[in-house]
């Protein structure tokens, strides 16, 4: 297959062909008040005291010191959520993409950071017009590589509008980021002295960290992320560059990157859901403990020689980190295909009839609320609300 | 976790409540007429001439036989694409969910069955407004069960519409459907003498026989399920209940389906995409040899010691196939996470640069699609169309 490899020269943005939308259904899961097995399935269900208790407990954990959160909403996806976060005194939230961003700061989430790079004319282009769009909001990228910091610098000059910037490090992950300490100092002087920036800091986050099982493990992961990130700010600051934020971390090494007196601050995502991996990270007793408080919940709409076929397969929660499990007893998952989950009875436990509502958890929550256009938020058994998934889908 | 296991006592349909929904963003990935490119990424990708390829040879498959076919609208949930597939002759498409249907339905397709069960009075009522709100246009069903039969058929009376209804067996998926002949004949006799019903006939459908690696071991898995259908038809016929419709098979099975005498339709999805799953079949070089048509389009947003991070992940392509390959030579997948793709140079081949964009052929082609909001056909290279993926996350 021949790839035509030359970069891409992109057209502008301001484009004019539109295309047919999708007709929109009217279909919601449920109404205010409906009991749990009253919502229409699969559906996407938050558990609304446990969710609260774990922002509540995130927050606690950083009283006191000068580390600041910055939930990732790419967990959520959410601007209720994200505006919750805030509330409860997160300093804004981190996106994965630029989408993302849109939709939290068209929901009123007026502190943003894209923790990743953005390449392509067009793509800067749409991101300074964005930020001009909603400031005073603040809307900050990461930048890895003087070419593309040159050719964003360009474009918010002429777009007139002044971006928070951070050089992302790569501190473990091994994914982008730089490692060259003299190539961090030119990049931070560069970004540092340019006018159509706002310098904040390093970017500096390793995922790998977050799912190492053991707790010294991953606590010698966060650490080495730290001597690193301390590393690259030192010499930023020993050019005379300011370096004010070290932001990185996540749910599971947050503590000691609130202890490790580099960090900023940190970027928990998954801590306000939990999901069926991070479940299997072996906890750190010095740590808050959070509760799972994200399900998909499915119907059984089939029931043949004792196994349970459920509405809900790939397409309802992912699967890249196994199959989600159910939230009761005796069944096992058989096997997940595109529409279904086949339950099998493992003992004796919970009985099941047809139409009857199963929870499942989701193993990984961040790909299975991006698969929901609603997130049905309960308490007690009853919905008190359902709020869009605004960025469900926005990787763009 | 305590869950109440009692059927669920659903309200009205007609629901009061309207929560926000997501401010939509102006977002399209391409202009017709720009080159792949300039294509805005992520994006998923269709080549025009190969999918229509695809479409003319399983045309070409089931020509001078009196087996219909009805691709299965999974795949691409595009209702372009399915007026595309009934313009070149099916009859008409299956749906995995009621979502789905009336997303195919409000796009002019006429005739849809859904390929599963529908439980609760709720979302039995929902079929039942929708199969009335576009008639004449068919809409099917599958039962399986006799009191769900019951309860559907009381709803449809009073919904004052008739559906098309058909009877699920179990032909090797050992997942829905009936094996007893005695519990399939009275189901069938039931829906066919009841008034809220058209009884077609059986649904008898095998996934995994779709994906038997091996030609022969595919061949009689596919034969194996036409013998039970087969048994299943002639006892219902000797009862005296009409069976004018078998229907199942897939992109795997189907040339075996067509010649089986007992299917009278088939229901193949991926043939008109392909994957790299469905390329790990060894190819039966007495069947048609389907091209693949469908590409996620990514680029290179950091490149960093020689490898190249790309700004699609999991939320771009489905990985429970595995993750998505490249479409090009000399670079291998290192890992994906969310929103990246990490590959590596695996020897001399195709140069990366920062910014380019890189083809990636999905390893299952039907969950990619569902994550996307836009499709961009295209042809030689250049966009000459961007359709909305209408039925994209109506999994309920």
């Amino acid at each position: 297959m021949a790839i035509d490899w030359t970069a891409a020269e992109q057209g502008s943005v301001l484009k004019e062909f539109r295309p047919r939308r999708s007709v929109p259904t009217d279909w919601i899961p449920a109404q205010p008040g409906d009991l749990l097995k009253e919502i229409d399935t699969p559906a996407l269900v938050v558990d609304l005291d446990k969710c609260e208790a774990n922002i509540a407990k995130m927050m606690a954990a950083v009283s006191g010191t000068k580390v600041r959160v910055r939930p990732h909403a790419k967990t959520h996806k959410c601007a209720e959520l994200a505006r919750r976060q805030v509330e409860a005194g997160a300093v804004g939230v981190c996106c994965a993409k630029l989408g993302e961003a849109e939709a939290m700061l068209a929901g009123n989430v007026n502190d943003v950071l894209i923790t990743n790079e953005i390449v392509g004319e067009a793509k800067m282009r749409r991101l300074a017009r964005v930020a001009r769009g909603y400031a005073p909001a603040r809307v900050g990228v990461c930048v890895d590589n003087i070419d593309v910091a040159r050719q964003m610098a360009a474009i918010c000059a002429s777009e007139q509008v002044v971006l928070d910037v951070y050089l992302e490090i790569d501190v473990g992950q091994n994914r982008a980021g730089l490692t060259d300490t003299k190539a961090i100092v030119e990049l931070a002087t560069l970004l540092n002295g340019n006018a159509a920036f706002q310098f904040r800091g390093l970017h500096a986050y390793s995922g790998l960290a977050q799912h190492r099982r053991g707790v010294p493990e991953r606590r010698a992961a966060a650490e080495a992320a730290a001597v690193r990130a301390a590393k690259a700010r030192d010499a930023i600051l020993a050019a005379g560059v300011p370096c004010e934020v070290v932001t990185g971390g996540g749910t599971g090494t947050f503590p000691y990157d609130v202890r490790s007196g580099v960090y900023t601050e940190v970027q928990p995502g998954s801590y306000l859901f939990m999901d069926v991996d991070y479940a299997k990270n072996e906890q750190d007793t010095q740590a808050p403990q959070f509760d799972v408080a994200l399900f998909v919940l499915a119907s059984v709409m089939s029931l043949q020689d004792g196994r349970a076929t459920l509405d809900a397969g790939l397409k309802a929660f992912s699967t890249d980190m196994g199959p989600a499990q159910p939230a009761f007893e005796g069944w096992r998952v058989r096997n997940v295909s595109d529409e279904h989950t086949v339950l099998m009875r493992s003992d004796e436990g919970t009985s099941i009839k047809l139409g009857d509502k199963a929870l499942l958890v989701a193993s990984h929550c961040d790909p299975t609320v991006n698969l929901h256009e609603w997130i049905v938020a309960t308490r007690k058994g009853r919905v008190e609300a359902v709020w869009p998934i605004d960025a469900r889908g926005k990787m763009y």
